[in-house]
């Protein structure tokens, strides 16, 4: 394998959730807006950020783009813009089940083949004390991820179960990424 | 908080999860044997290495034993005893779900006040091919693993869902131990 391979996201998680797997990696973050309007907005924002990375080499490469949302009931959560909307992110998700979508989007710079997909998964936390949040917001943890928490981290404690793909909830399905890679020819094990 | 929290394992993966939390913490295995026969053993066991620890501290402390088991039909997976017995086992659980189970018993030295309890996770795997087994055991990664396995590393590419706790499937639920351990004092947030 000649190509390198390029993760186009400046997520700590996404970055040592594809470590973990022993994959060999430049992590090249590409400045994508990303205002999500639209569930089905999340694989063309991933692609843009693969596409907004492949335009910064000049080197053949495979290049990995995502982007995560949290949705419950109608509502779309991305990151919080402040504290009150961190609370208020997770004051909604205090006792309930609410998904997370996780876009993959996978693009190789030279034969331009392009795999787009997104997975799903529940996450259902336990009823949350004001005290609680606020003390959670005070760690900083939530205030740039989607949802207002990080199930890796200290949000995993508000964690009572979930159901799907784990990683998926902490930024991108490894399971689905090796599944994608290994169609570009890029083998896990 | 006067009291030291310990944790009584070896597991790097228990720690990572406790030390993710914030929870500020001694690590001291002891040397419990892990002859599982019963699945109601595991929660005498987590207790055991729990009381193994006591045993070496002459300063009160709050005390976390724990002990996972992976449990398939009528099977029950502890830590594979060579390579031969890692293939069997992921040979067992490729295509299929299985059961990991997790005690954790916690226990105030100063008191003498003793809690345990066990969680259950479903975790469904993708099917394994022979060669990614061989390259997986290749790894180093199986072989002190119960069920040969860790989901946290290069494994979670097996992984195709999960039901229930994810941290209990790495080795000890953060949310039920963080809600024990206020019980005993220690809150989290």
């Amino acid at each position: 394998m000649d190509k390198k391979i390029i993760l186009a996201s400046a997520s700590p998680g996404r970055k040592e959730l594809l470590e973990n797997i022993g994959l060999d990696f430049l992590v090249m973050p590409s400045n994508i807006e990303e205002n999500i309007e639209k569930i089905e907005d999340i694989e063309s924002i991933a692609l843009e950020k693969a596409l907004g990375a492949a335009k910064k080499i000049n080197f053949p490469a495979i290049i990995i783009g995502s982007d995560t949302i949290v949705t419950i009931g109608s509502k779309i959560l991305g990151k919080p813009r402040d504290r009150r909307d961190a609370f208020n992110m997770l004051k909604t998700l205090g006792g309930k089940t609410h998904k997370v979508l996780s876009a993959i989007a996978v693009y190789d710079t030279e034969t331009g083949k392009t795999v787009k997909t997104s997975v799903k998964s529940d996450v259902t936390f336990r009823k949350l004390e004001e005290r609680e949040i606020q003390n959670y917001i005070n760690t900083g943890e939530p205030l740039d991820k989607a949802g207002a928490y990080a199930i890796q981290g200290v949000g995993s404690v508000f964690v009572k179960s979930i159901s799907g793909c784990y990683s998926n909830i902490v930024g991108i399905s490894v399971y689905k990424t090796a599944e994608i890679l290994k169609d570009f020819g890029v083998k896990v094990l």
